[in-house]
């Protein structure tokens, strides 16, 4: 059976096994003051063109929620977007680790957020009856599986420097968002002027394991306290940092990241035109967005199955990994076009 | 480099590891809805002889968390020993993700709680202005690598339950206590009145993960949403999973940890009678604590990391693992017997 | 000067103050229990024709914190209006307090939710991913002045109830309801199912005190101990007691809160035909919401303070008191329409 | 009746009474922003010698909890006495608020701690696993109506200024301490060095309303969030303030609390020789602890109610209060006498 439910429920990439694999012999210092954890910082740097700090961590609510409280104090407040993953999916771990209020920003018809809306948002400073707005959060690649261009991105990080605001991205999808721009991770980070990053392994093909990458110095203050503190801190912190190793080697990730929203492409294409299919959002990245009709979904799951994002509509997610195939891809239409 | 400073510095078990590459293939459901999640819980069932509940998460600090919030509310207290893990090496995480308090009770010189001590802090009941205790915690084995007896554990299970507190162990070395008392993990929980259990694969030769293994279905209500807002739920859940199946398929968890409790005993064997060197506590598991002089430490760092447990009196923490042979012991002491 | 910018610039009204004079002789136990206390319960429990419990706390935000938390894990969701006062000016205390998210639902035009809004809300039941729904939380009167009429109360406790939803109004202006509707605090509580009821005291003419009503004695179970755990807990609790019984005692709230709404009515009828004056909602309790040029504000504001509640529109706040006369809010129209 | 129970039995200072009385006239800016609020901030900079920031809150436990959130976000660490009242009598107010673990000292047989106490608990400095360290809360008077000396405050200031440790009083009885040791309150505070105090009105005879009186700029920085954030921040707190300002003014607080001193102190020496009267504690400011026969207290409470301190050796607490009479305290030895 192959999924088009999510990008997690795919394995682990051959080149990450092979890590783990490796990565298995001798003694090693626990919590990440190892050799390996040492070497794979060194590539974060390389990558990010920038003396970012980095926190490995276990999974992706971790990473958003630490990310989230190297910027807060409990009375500050965090703006993301109604649609986001932090808000709607990782129950209320934000608030009971940070104490803090979460606003939903109004997300456009691509799931992203755009500088008015945000700039609506900066209210009452000073004003202590109001939970004040410390960090702003978005996502990249979008619950949508849009994109944010380069100068999307720039736009926000403006806006947020000139506003006191620090800039969170979570990118548990970051690979495939940089795959699909055909840009550096520097390119998407660093100089967009974003201060802490959520940056995603598992959907992208490891096993487990995400990063907190820190650009800006203010945030790393405390931070190794709240890693620990936040129980995402691994005792054989080398397993993590040898699978983002793997993945940052030769950017073996936008290998796998472009074969994944390669086959989003074709599955795009290979069902837009089969009546009654209508395409929802611009396919950008792994996952396709689509409405048809609801009687369908039980037949197609016999076979694939795939997410109702929106009950009322019967809109679908359709979602590649980096292990679907494109003989997967065309039999999925096919059945899908015998409906 | 074989270090004695702590379990966690060694790597994973061959059977664990090829546990892992095992279960890397094809698609599975998130979150826990797998096959190999569902018949690895299959396999606590029968290990514990009872219709536990298992909740697996990503690191022992995760494990302890969720299993005291299963047990209370935030106007509670947490009664734990003065030296255990949770009260000592967790940073604030317990307080900062349930609210409550803890209480350090004293345990004695072996690191153990007695009954006559818990009974003296079940005070206040009732009263508003007391965090209301509903939940013990005790750790097996013990920070200092003593194993409390069966009659001991059964004897803390009937004081709490007269009493209406919930009983939890805190059991990263639990299998080096079960395999210690020649018992099985039956007899060591579901026996003596558990309610839930922080049960240690990492130390235990796993390369990441704990399982929170629940024996009062009171507690298991609302576990499924705190083990997400806790952060500890995996997507590739079945990663955990797998290495826990591996573990407990024909006990495989009790040939590594006899295994490395015998190397502590050799080892406490070995350097006992040394002059100058004074053992602090009975070996029972897989550690020696030992007081020698301070200069000592020093020179044996150079071949053999361990832990300094006291500063005072430079009482020391020597740790053996799954892949601790006789020969390094050997080589250890004598080295030391030549100091 | 006398303020319209909110009823709590007011003092305390004199039958208020003489009870107070009046509680302070002779030793009282503290911390509620005392005969004050018990003889005030007495009248509550008339008053709302039920066995209520009663809990007296310091203010408004502790009246609603300690509500909600009665209902609520720190898993769960609170659903709450987007105009609320628990949602906007409260700071993070809310979410500090009990961990949960707070949803804000939009509100119509006079500040109120409909039932149909809510409906909405309540999905994902059972999915861990989602902090599960536990209490919604209304505003009586809203913070638009706007008073919910039985028949709406009653429609939203029969959908809470059907839902496995507590009810909670933050009633800060209930008396002003109260006797706007014509009716007794039973009938807009008890009648219609509310569960818990943050009753406010202090703008109602109090020097301080709140009281937190519980109809639903599930509600009541670990009520005492979040009282104290919350900071609400008065020792000399009588003194707020005292001025609950003097509010009580022969509806005097009613003479007082149809006072200030009559003042409202008036204002509302005094400045409505003043040319550039539009009046925004339906004036049906103690304020009157109006959008006039923004000029006006800094001349007004010489003699009568008021708070400019939407900065875009120049829609205004003006807020009549106990102790608000005829003769001033006819200076204030005076002085308005020679603008 | 006359309670020795509690100072927190008596009602309100006269004088007090007469404040409240005055200050209820006109509308005031709520929250704080009234003149009279700002007159009173006028005498506590007088009274402490220093240019301090004054936030008027409720009731102690949130003087105390939020005193120790300015200095504290929640990885941190508190050091208090076992015996102190943040410990033993605020529930989990304390970590709930603040997310932090709260370590006991162990206090001497006066209920002081000492320097080398404190001492040997500032450990583990920069490990992540262990909750950093960031603020000492010490009593003043103590638990047991001791009175820690100025040279004894000044030692523990030196010792947290040259250790990095914020230093707090809890100072429910301050007024009284200050009496006892016929010192101006600049001299046991900002003279000693203290970070933040909380200053209790409601035991000295106020109404309700204790004072967080800050001394080390760091902390005010956040601190009108936090205020409001607490649940402490009273909307008419005009009346809070005035209570204080009868407080301050020309020292009333001295003549009360030195009247309830001397009671102490009558009741110590009248008791004292009653065989069977063990005196356990200096009698010190207001209150006397002593241990008698269990059979007596039923019969003294018919009378005179106080508290037993320790259950096991009938140790009790006899408090006086700023309206306990000599003959009381005459009635009261003379019916111990005959028993």
């Amino acid at each position: 059976m192959k999924s088009f439910a999510s990008d997690n429920y795919a394995g682990v990439l051959p080149e990450v096994m092979e890590a783990l694999n490796n990565a298995n012999h001798r003694h090693a210092r626990s919590y990440g003051a190892d050799d390996i954890t040492n070497d794979t910082v060194q590539l974060f740097r390389q990558a990010f063109g920038a003396d970012v700090d980095v926190h490995f961590v276990f999974n992706g609510t971790g990473a958003n929620v630490l990310s989230i409280s190297s910027a807060t104090q409990s009375f500050n407040s965090v703006l993301c977007s109604e649609t986001s993953h932090i808000y709607c999916d990782e129950s209320s771990a934000p608030e009971t680790f940070t104490g803090c209020r979460f606003f939903p920003l109004k997300s456009n018809n691509e799931g992203k957020l755009n500088t008015e809306t945000i700039r609506q948002r900066l209210i009452r400073k000073g004003d202590m009856h109001y939970a004040q707005s410390s960090i702003l959060s978005i996502t990249q690649t979008t619950e949508y599986a849009t994109v944010y261009s380069l100068d999307e991105l720039k736009a926000i990080g403006d806006l947020t420097r000139s506003n006191n605001l620090y800039y969170h991205i979570d990118g548990s999808r970051f690979f495939n968002a940089a795959a699909a721009l055909g840009c550096t991770l520097k390119e998407m980070s660093t100089d967009v002027g974003v201060d802490i990053l959520s940056l995603g392994g598992t959907k992208a093909g490891m096993m487990y394991g995400e990063a907190v990458v820190v650009f800006n110095k203010e945030l790393s203050k405390h931070l190794a306290y709240k890693h620990k503190q936040s129980m995402q801190l691994a005792s054989k912190n080398r397993f993590i940092a040898a699978q983002f190793g793997a993945m940052l080697k030769d950017e073996l990730w936008r290998t796998h990241a472009a074969h994944a929203n390669a086959m989003a492409q074709l599955l795009q294409k290979s069902i837009a035109d089969i009546p009654g299919v209508q395409i929802t959002k611009p396919t950008q990245a792994n996952g396709v967005f689509a409405i048809h009709p609801v009687q369908w979904n039980e037949k197609m799951w016999e076979h694939y199955p795939y997410y109702v994002w929106d009950e009322h509509t019967n809109e679908v997610r359709i979602m590649c990994s980096w292990d679907t195939s494109a003989e997967e891809v065309k039999d999925f239409a096919v059945r899908m076009a015998a409906l």
